[in-house]
Order: structure tokens, then C-alpha cells, then sequence
């Protein structure tokens, strides 16, 4: 988890808005485990030292739903790659396996948003072959 | 389920995309229902005929994630309301029933994306308060 909540923070818009007790992340972590329908993925360089190992992550919700002929879809959330390794396919390797899991789980469509500060991901989408003809809705619950 | 489908149907974008036969719709009825973080939700006003007495749905997905120290958040999928009753505050009351399902769910946020072709929703969704700072990226499976 440590080495999970290091990713988030290091991040642009992730450094200003993550918290430093590990109470709120293992809680999140458990109530992800118990959504039956969404999982959280890591990957992990073992040739690196012990505690630094978590380089990359993503969640994937797969979400059943009527529209489109009641197609199933994956939302990604969350995806990050360790500062050191940015630019050297570590994201193409998890989209892969983000695709290959949401076909596994039935889904016939990925979704994300991007925030539209982040113009190295929109080329990354871009050339993975996402259409960005939707616009991103957010809205903080006071 | 017919009237549910008929609102999916009765859509600029949705027209073309829905399908004949029932089954697809039903069995991810039971799929929604299976998944323990996924409401359906349909308005429904008594007053009129049988048959035609749904006029409004949407879907609530209430995802537990790592980011932002921990935050649930509450995703949004196929709003629509019966073209007769659009203008008169049933999407505003649709939301008001997604925000306070959110809150109950311990979300901290809501989110969706919508077509860039979907102006009236894009000043829908501005006027109650939600910001427009990402871009929606999907890619189909083939």
C-alpha cells in the first residue's frame, strides 16, 4: 500500500491530494475487494529494490448496463506509471491488459476521463486508439 | 423493459444503436442487479397510460478507488428523460435522486461524460455545478 499511495503522489495533479495516514487506503482497499465488479492492478519490477518494486497502476469497473444493446463496459480509473519508467511502454503494457481482462469480463468497450491538463495521456489515448468525442463531468459532493 | 428500452431508443444518439429483442436487455437487467455497486433507476409518473409511465432512467455506479485519500465515487451512465417531459426539471430531480444515492453510498463525487454532440446536456450539466475540466476518451472492442 505504501508503495501504491507513492505513485499517486507522484503525480501533478495527484501531489496536492493525497493524504499521509495509510488508514483511508487499506480501508478503500478493502471495500474494492468486496465490489465484485472492480479490481485493482499493480505491476511490479522485481529487479528493483524491496519497497520500490509497485511501478505501475490501474482499477478497472467493469459496469453492466441496458443502452447499446445492454453492453457491458469498463471504466479505468486511476492510472499511473512510476516517474523513473514514463515513456517506455509500461502504459501500453497495462492497456493491454486492461483490454484483455474487460473482453475476459464481457465488456466490449474501455472508458476513462482524462483530466485535459494531461496532453502526454491524450496523445497516449490517442494512439491507443480511444475516440475523445466526450466531454468529462466531475462533481465534488460537499 | 419495453418502457425502459422505448426512452433508450427515443435518443438523437441512441436511435440507431438499440436492438429488437428483449432478451439482451433483460439478462443485463440480472447482470445490474448482481452487481452489488449498480442501481437502475426509473421515474415513473402514475398519470399517465399503462405502458408509457416511465419517462425517466439513469444509472448509478458507486466505485470505491485509491485516489484522491481514498474517495468513492459515483459514476452516472444513460440519463434519459421522455422527449414530452424534457425542459421541465425532471433531470434536475433525476440528479437531486443521484446526488443524495451518492452521499448515502459515502461517494464524495459524481462523474460522467457525455457527447460532445449533446449541447442541451452540456448546459445542463454546467448549471448544476459540475465542471467540465476532462475529456471522455472510449474505445470499442472489436
Amino acid at each position: 500500500m505504501p508503495e501504491i499511495v507513492a505513485l499517486l503522489r507522484d503525480d501533478i495533479l495527484g501531489q496536492g491530494r493525497e493524504g499521509d495516514s495509510l488508514a483511508p487506503y487499506f480501508q478503500a482497499f478493502d471495500q474494492i475487494g468486496a465490489e465484485s465488479n472492480n479490481a485493482l492492478l499493480v505491476g511490479v519490477d522485481e529487479t528493483r529494490a524491496a519497497g520500490m518494486q509497485v511501478v505501475a497502476t490501474y482499477q478497472l469497473i467493469c459496469m453492466s448496463g441496458l443502452s447499446m444493446q445492454a453492453a457491458r463496459r469498463a471504466e479505468i480509473e486511476n492510472v499511473r506509471v512510476h516517474s523513473d519508467l514514463r515513456g517506455q511502454g509500461v502504459g501500453a503494457l497495462m492497456f493491454a491488459d486492461a483490454e484483455r481482462r474487460a473482453r475476459d469480463a464481457g465488456c466490449i468497450m474501455l472508458q476513462l476521463t482524462t483530466n485535459k491538463a494531461r496532453e502526454d495521456a491524450q496523445r497516449f489515448y490517442a494512439r491507443l486508439g480511444f475516440s475523445a468525442d466526450h466531454i468529462g463531468y466531475k462533481k465534488l459532493l460537499g
